[in-house]
Parts: C-alpha cells; sequence; structure tokens
C-alpha cells in the first residue's frame, strides 16, 4: 500500500499516481491534497492524526517549499513504515505516531537537477514505487539511499499543567484556514468544566460553535482531539490575539 | 469493497481508511466527504443517487450531527448491501434505493462512552470492517449487533399530478448550496413542454442556465433527474421564496 | 485499471464508479473531478499533463458541454491506453501523449435517446467496463463500436523562437481560475534570463509570485512546466489583455 498526501489541490496528485503505477501494482490510497499550503509544519500536525491508524505502507507526502532549492530529499523508516518525502520536518511527526521504536533516514542521492519544480513526481514517486518493491525492510539495499542521522524535525511542544488541572500553559500548533487556534492541549483536560480564562478572557467551554452568539469567542473540543480557542464565525486568532507557537494560558473553572 | 461518504472534507476520512486497513484488506472506494454539513436528509438524498447502481457493499456513511448524544449507532442490511452509520435517517434512502426487499436493521451495542466526537473513526469504521470480514449474510452472528425493528426513517414523498400531467404539486427536496431548489418532479415529466407557471411566476422550461439572462428565474432538469427551480447567477430559493419540504405548484404548457 | 476524470465535482462521479464496479472488477484511478467545467480544451491541456506517465489503462474522460446534442461517444485506442467520452477533443490530446503510434478511433453506435444528461453514468461508464474486459486489444470485436477516421481534434500550438531564442512568439494556451495565463512555452526556454517584455510590458522573470509586490505582473514556470504570465494576487489574464488563443510576444533578457 502506498499513501498519498499533498498540498497540490486538483490534477497534479493524478501525475503522482501515473508514475507510481508504472512502476508497482501496490493499492494507493489518497489521504488528502489539500493540506496546509507550503506550510510542513500545520501539514506534519494533520498528517500526524490522519496517519495514526494506519497498517504498515509507504507515506508519500509532499509539501515542499524548498522545492528547486538545496534541501535534500528523504526516506524515513519507522517500524514497517517508511515515509518519502522533503526534509524539511513534515515526515517526522507522523513517522513517530506510527511506531514508538526510533526512526532511521536515509538521503535519497540520486536527485538531479533536471527536476526544478516538480519533485512529487520526479524525485518521490519514484522513490515510493521502489522503497514499496524492496519492501520496507530493505531499505538499506536501494543504492541511492544514504543513511544520515539529522533529518530535519519539527516536534509539537507539550502543555503544561498545574498540580489539580486548573492552570495550563499551552501552545498554539496550528491556526486554521478559518482562523480556529488549536492549541497542544488535549481534549479530555477540560472534561467537566463549564469556563475558562484565556489569557485573562473570559470563555464559555462548549460542544460547538452554535452554543455561543456569532462574533463571540468559545473554547470546544476540535475533531482532532485538541482544545481550540475559536469564534462563532470569526476568527479566533485576532480575537485572541495569538499565532502558530505561542503560548496560551487556560484557568479553568465551574460556572 | 467498503464505500466511504461523509461530510468530513479534508484529512479526517483518511483516519478512517486507516481503522478501515488495519483490520480489512477491503477495496475502499470514496463516494464523496463533502456531503451537505449536519444535513442527514440532503445527504441521503445525494446518496441514494450516487449509491443506486453499486454492486453489493459495505457502505461507511457518516453524516452525524448528533454525535455525542444518545443517538443510537446502527448497521442496515439491504439485500447484500451493508450501511453502516448514526441512526438518523441518513441510512435508509441509499438502503431503499439499492434492492427491493425489505431492510433490516440492528444496533451497535458496544459503544462506549470514551468515543465523544469521531464516531465515524472509533466506532464505524471499525464496524464496516467487521461486517466486510464476517460478510453482510452473517451480520447475526456479530455478537454486539441487536436486531431492532425502529431505525429512523427518511422518505421523499411523491408529486401529485393531475390527470393530464400539466398541473403538479411537487415538494422541495434539497436547496444546494447555490440556492438551486430541487423538487420531486421527475425530469421526464416536463419533456415537450416549453413553459411554466411556479406558484403563479411564469418560467421558462430549459436546458441550461445560461437560456435565460443573469438574474433570471427559470425551471430545468438538473443531472440528478429531477426538476429544479433555479435563478441564472442567483438564487432559487430566495427568487422563488420556498424552501425544503415545502410545496410548489407547477402548471406547465407550450408557448 | 480504469481511470476517471470529468468535471462533475462531488457526488457524481460516484455514481460513474457505482456502474463500472457493477461491471468490471478494475481498480479504479479517480484523476481529478474538478477540471475545468464545461471547457474541453483547457480539460484536454490538463489532461495530457495527468495522464501522460499512466501505464495502460482505460480513460473514462467526461467533460461534456454537448451531452443531450448529436455530438458522438466514442473510444480512442493509443497504443495499450483506451480512452472513452464524448467526440469533442477532450480525448485527443491526452491519447496522443501516452503513446507515439497513430490513434484509432471509434464511434458507440448503441447510444439511446433514453439517456440525455447523464451520458457519464449511462453511456461512457459501461462502455469503459465494456473495453476493460474485453481488453484494448479487441476493441474491433465490440460489436457497438464502429472505426471512424474524423474524431474531433483539439491540438495545440507551439511556439516561434527566433534563433538565439531571446524572442518567442507565444499562445494561450489556458487561463486558469486565478487569471493565470498559461502560454505554449516550455519552462526550460527562460532558463538563465531574469526580464521579458511580454507585449511590450518590462516583466521579471521569477521562481514564485512573492518575488514580486502584490498586484505586480510576473512572468514564471508552472509546475506543469509552461510559462506562465501572472499577477501577484491579481489577474494575469486582466493585466496583460490576453485570453486562450491569442498571440503573446516574449522578447527575453538579462538585466
Amino acid at each position: 500500500m502506498i499513501t498519498l498526501a499533498s498540498d497540490f489541490g486538483a490534477v497534479y496528485p493524478a501525475a503522482m499516481k501515473g508514475v507510481l503505477l508504472s512502476h508497482t501494482d501496490a493499492d494507493l490510497v489518497d489521504i488528502a491534497h489539500d493540506l496546509p499550503r507550503q506550510d510542513p509544519r500545520a501539514a506534519a500536525f494533520w498528517l500526524q492524526f490522519a496517519l495514526s491508524e494506519f497498517p504498515p505502507a509507504v507515506h508519500l507526502i509532499v509539501v515542499d517549499p524548498g522545492v528547486g532549492t538545496d534541501r535534500r530529499a528523504i526516506v524515513v523508516r519507522s517500524g514497517e513504515h517508511a515515509f518519502v518525502g522533503p526534509d524539511n520536518g513534515v515526515l517526522l511527526p507522523p513517522a513517530r505516531v506510527v511506531n514508538e521504536k526510533p526512526i532511521e533516514a536515509f538521503e535519497i542521492t540520486d536527485v538531479t537537477a533536471d527536476s526544478m519544480t516538480f519533485h512529487g513526481r520526479d524525485v518521490f514517486a519514484p522513490m515510493a514505487a521502489l522503497v514499496h518493491e524492496y519492501g520496507v525492510g530493505d531499505l538499506a539495499e536501494i543504492e541511492c539511499l544514504k543513511p544520515i542521522d539529522d533529518p530535519i524535525g519539527i516536534t509539537f511542544p507539550t502543555p503544561t499543567l498545574s498540580g489539580d488541572g486548573t492552570e495550563i500553559d499551552a501552545t498554539v500548533l496550528v491556526v486554521d484556514d478559518f482562523g480556529n487556534v488549536i492549541t497542544n492541549v488535549p481534549g479530555e483536560k477540560l472534561a467537566n468544566y463549564t469556563d475558562c480564562l484565556v489569557n485573562g478572557h473570559r470563555v464559555p467551554i462548549v460542544d460547538t460553535f452554535a452554543s455561543v452568539p456569532t462574533g463571540e469567542p468559545l473554547v470546544t473540543v476540535g475533531s482532532h482531539g485538541y482544545v481550540e480557542c475559536d469564534v462563532n464565525h470569526g476568527r479566533g486568532d485576532v480575537y485572541f490575539a495569538v499565532s502558530v507557537g505561542e503560548t496560551v494560558s487556560f484557568e479553568i473553572f465551574d460556572r
């Protein structure tokens, strides 16, 4: 099985499928092709969510703002999974979530200068097919793969909680297209509470956006399982004046 | 074969695929993941259209505004097809269209309180895989399935026609995102006519939106085969002042 | 393998999948279902790009503004590939790109008047399944296929270059949804140059839109490999006042 994920939108993923299917008869599984554009960090967040339950597979992941620069092309092995894509960090969070063993990384050494703009088709798809045909266990036998120990990483911080769990120092992991502020606080930390202070603003903890009037702020747990700071029909990032990587302090309580 | 349909948009469907593929090597077929959001009735309309020609399969359908409430999780058998999803009516119209035999319904009894927000991944996908592995003929052998005789239904009304077919009392089935008003009148009822009165408004019957000027109303047959009341570059629901479930009267004639 | 491409958006492609899977157990591969709507020429451009690397397959392509008129329904053979769809030219550019041999074309002669609006489901999908089951080599044995020698063609012109390559008379192949003007000039023709005159306007040649201020024009090479005339956060077709089929003159030079 080979999974495909990218920020390509329409048509371009099909060109990668054509290459894959010329080299292998693996089953292809589309993950998403509208990942946050040119944003490896946000893409990595969504991919660690989307891929966490997959059985062993080769995962072709192309969110690659550095294509055409000297960023490396890599393959990452994690247990029986392999991840193929650019060395910008996007591969590591999903690689770590599918398996607990340490990951191994390899540089693809035969990238030619011919392919300047579409490494998804010209570099990563052929390599994904090759890895699938060799088998993930035999990566070391692929001649153009050189072990490296310094793949670029993206890590998501964990929140700091007070002893009783009512004060939380959180970090913004992602702001989505709608301005929703997704933090690193697992949703279960808010169970049984009705309200909170978010950076000093009093905000209700609710199940749905519609629980507050249009334009009003809310805190809720998104379907990804993390606590979000949002505004009903508005932008949470503007209301709370926070952006990716910044800290958010929560004080949670019962009305 | 397992088909997947939802209102999840991007990324979330992939989490369901991961679960399915960990439990089965069934072929997966995407139906659509941008079904009308939180709208089981409109989703059911589109699914009875989309699934009508499928060969026997397990159909995983998640349009589920009631997730986290006490709405039941169910499996519906219709001939050699099985439908897995929430008990809000969305499963029944497609289940009835794929087979003429009476349907049978089962409640999934082992839904734990752990899974509050993403039953697509945590409840329905594992059950779809299980049903696929047992085979649709052996549903009764799955321990956590309990027969029920009261699954929630969604039925679409049929129109009333005068003897010569020129007066039709129709019902609005769906208003799509563009404001197009889709009625329950099969398109062939308008064949050979050029004009009609829609709730008293005189409107031409045309093949394409572009047959009338921008902002003008029209009646046409959509690709789903039903009669629509639309406005070229405008909203039919506003122009005709109708909404889902309301009645529309047609008088059709030749210019 | 059967690939599917259309301008149908959501849900309608699933109806074609249902028909295909009732007749064959071929692997289905989605190419794109948001091809330029009702625009066979632009769709053909994208499909010759997307399908160029595919292994032998049956390609079901439905961009069909003439459905319901007397346009023919056809099958085109190109080497071991077959293309099934309307006779409006959309099949020929991708058919020519997958194989160098001359193409052969056949009319589907048993199209009944019953199917007026959805030939994708009612005519082309059953034929694609039939072609897959017979095998592309045995098209002549399918009774309802009649050889024709005049399938409608779409051809894309090639640019005219001066001896030193610095003056190019190009043609606009496609204007995309964003107003980007895609010409027929292969990207490598601009390598090593920094600036150009486009119809007399001086414009920088850059790698990314963000290299110029908002509202400013630029020339770049798109991921499809062709030279584009664009405006950062604006419409190239408006700025350069050109549309599909028109000529654009480039003079390229180094700053």
